[in-house]
């Protein structure tokens, strides 16, 4: 999480999940990469962090993530050093916490993990002094997700304030709906989740979370909706119908999608699969902010990288 | 193709093949590749491209190409990023253009691209707003490949005009050789090419080239001599002969380039299958223009970076 | 080696080995690694290297020494390529010497090269005109390491003149003893080396080498001591104990370190297998130097860059 400490102290040390964060450093976040996205175009930060140097750990395959914490830092003039490329150290056996301070050693001010295990990035923030950036931890969390959908639908909705945000899919397994759970209650929104119960039921206890047991109930009253993608090799199985079952009940289109509010909107984090989790026609429609949740990205990295390091 | 219009408007908007390029805008091409070299050598071009970010996507390997790439980005000042990478996105099943789209999202301008499919960058340039390079599709175009070799022929020849250039090999699947084919016709040569029927008869019907059959015709009056490779692991087959008959009627040595033209050059796309297109020594003795072709390779490629981002 | 020449000739091409360097110019790298330390921290030298361009290829899997060499790089400006992913063309059965002199041709200066053959820089340097800077050959040498190890112990113990430094382990086949070896001797310590003998034996006749035949006697009055990395897959076979054999021998604690001087300190080039060579406790101990040595990395790596591309 990020403490929530005044800016002046420099504080902002990590970036674990969003449980942590209070309503108002959410906002700032968001009002920084605002910020942020004209500094990109106008290049007036390009030398904010050059005194940092950001190490891209992805242990799990990424294009987008990676890409844009690469864009967000490189936009900014830190250092950037990849250490995703096939081939190093982790190959001798290394642990985890081993390569990381090693990293530390070399210079690394600012590591972004992604990794497979649940909680790696608060081993990673416990074991070394570097400013850790989750992009995405087993089924846990995954941060900046949650806070760039958190900024477009902000954009799109104004405040979210006693906005119902629908999320449909396997929320079960999903990071990204784990932090973006923490983050729509912390900004008044209310949540209803909906999907096979199987990936929902564990939900029922949430707080400021509703379960729905079909489409229609997941949907009415909505003023958006963001459907998860579906791990298509885990779909079978684990009492879940399907993937044929799921697309009838829970496939979303542009028909299924006026059950919700009008011109409600549909996000996804993607990639999608398109005519699983959503039509193509309602993926590059005029309801989608697919696209603008990818363009989001890289301020809402800018933004937390210059947080972690004390800069903004 | 760079659409040959005025500067002024900031047109070149993509370099998909040199079929659509003009003798014209082929030689202002070549003269701002000279310029480049200098410019790199002094470096006084390094923010030209300052506002640009150029997106590597390579999705079969290379190194010369892709490192020619990097450095003429670099050279000029853009942002790089490297989607090369195992482990992208690509391996969740997105589609190329799902991914392209993702990509210009995150803020790339410019998208160079190396794709197994012929006609990938065609669609690349219909399905995004990016400025398209293609850097080899499937056995289609390797437009950047005939630039450098056309400016590597213009330094040693002089004019192209009504010079006589051989190509030996397998045309039929070869990129670089249709690119050169459309270059080095419309720059006002004649080519001639010659290979084992199967590798070349199909280029008979094309204007401005003669096909031979045995590798005296083929040199006879030859001005220049381009070997093509040899993919070892397509020799056999498709009623082409075995790789030592290939070898003994058309792998090019010393004694065997004294049937072209006084001082004739070489030229090879490489890498080179020593002993097989060429011999070491003929690769690494005087008449060979093959470590000039990678040389010029960086500057043709700053050139035309810089003519799709307008800033040439 | 660095040639010994004065430095206003701009002589140090190639850092081949540390065999061929005097004293005084062992020494000279370390006073630079301690100014770079300095200049890295207050950014003072970061257009030092901006003509330059450094190739990194890294044939060999490795992070610490592949992600420092970058580090430094980008420290001093130079441009930064990196040729180790998946996919390069090597794969095309290219030879080495074919791939570095492209990799020269496109503007590489100084390449920094890992290599599974021993000697394969040396071939580099003969073929090339690039600066070539050694990141491990085979089981020949890792001149950087050795470097870096020399300037922590100096840092730790002040001169090395007289002292006597243990090293344990596989020496045979570890190009860091070899390396060590020769420096640790031209800059006046005495070294011993101790384990199996299969391990240890061969270094009998080296000058100013003592061969140990157990841990008591390898550790007697030495002022430093450094473990070699057991390759465990090598552990076995070859006339060398088994793995649990290794360990009750020679595998290294707070306790055994007693028998070495008082607060001897240990290093180890790592990663480390804990619990064979060194216990996970004196590894973070306070003896333990390992830490540091990856810290004096960075600094090495840019003094032996701005050496060999004549800047220092």
């Amino acid at each position: 999480m990020i403490v929530d400490r005044p800016l002046a102290a420099g504080v902002q040390r990590h970036l674990l999940d969003v449980d942590g964060m209070s309503r108002a450093s959410i906002e700032r976040v968001l009002d920084l990469a605002t910020e942020m996205r004209e500094a990109r175009a106008a290049r007036t930060h390009r030398s904010m962090l050059e005194a940092e140097t950001v190490g891209l750990a992805f242990y799990e395959g990424s294009t987008r993530t990676r890409v844009s914490f690469e864009l967000a830092s490189k936009a900014l003039g830190a250092t950037v050093v990849d250490l995703s490329v096939a081939g190093s150290s982790v190959g001798k056996g290394e642990s985890l916490v081993d390569t990381l301070r090693t990293l530390e050693r070399t210079g690394v001010t600012t590591l972004v993990l992604r990794h497979a295990a649940s909680g790696a990035p608060y081993l990673a923030a416990r074991s070394t002094g570097m400013a850790i950036v989750n992009a995405g931890d087993g089924t846990h969390a995954h941060p900046t997700q949650a806070l760039l959908d958190a900024l477009t639908l902000r954009e799109t909705l104004g405040s979210l304030d006693g906005r119902l945000v629908a999320i449909v899919g396997d929320v079960a397994h999903s990071r990204v709906a784990r932090s973006n759970l923490h983050a729509l209650v912390r900004l008044g929104a209310r949540v209803r989740v909906g999907g096979p119960p199987a990936w929902v039921r564990a939900f029922e206890s949430w707080p400021g979370v509703e379960v729905a047991d079909d489409l229609p109930s997941t949907l009415a009253g909505a003023d958006a909706v963001m459907a998860l993608r579906v791990q298509l090799e885990r779909a079978a199985g684990s009492g879940v119908p399907s993937l044929g079952e799921y697309i009838r009940r829970w496939g979303l289109d542009e028909a299924r999608m006026r059950m919700a509010n009008p011109a409600a909107p549909i996000l996804h984090p993607g990639p999608t699969n398109e005519g699983v989790e959503v039509t193509a026609d309602l993926a590059n429609g005029p309801r989608s902010l697919i696209g603008r949740q990818v363009e989001n990205g890289v301020p809402i990295r800018m933004a937390v990288l210059a947080q972690v390091a004390g800069a903004a």
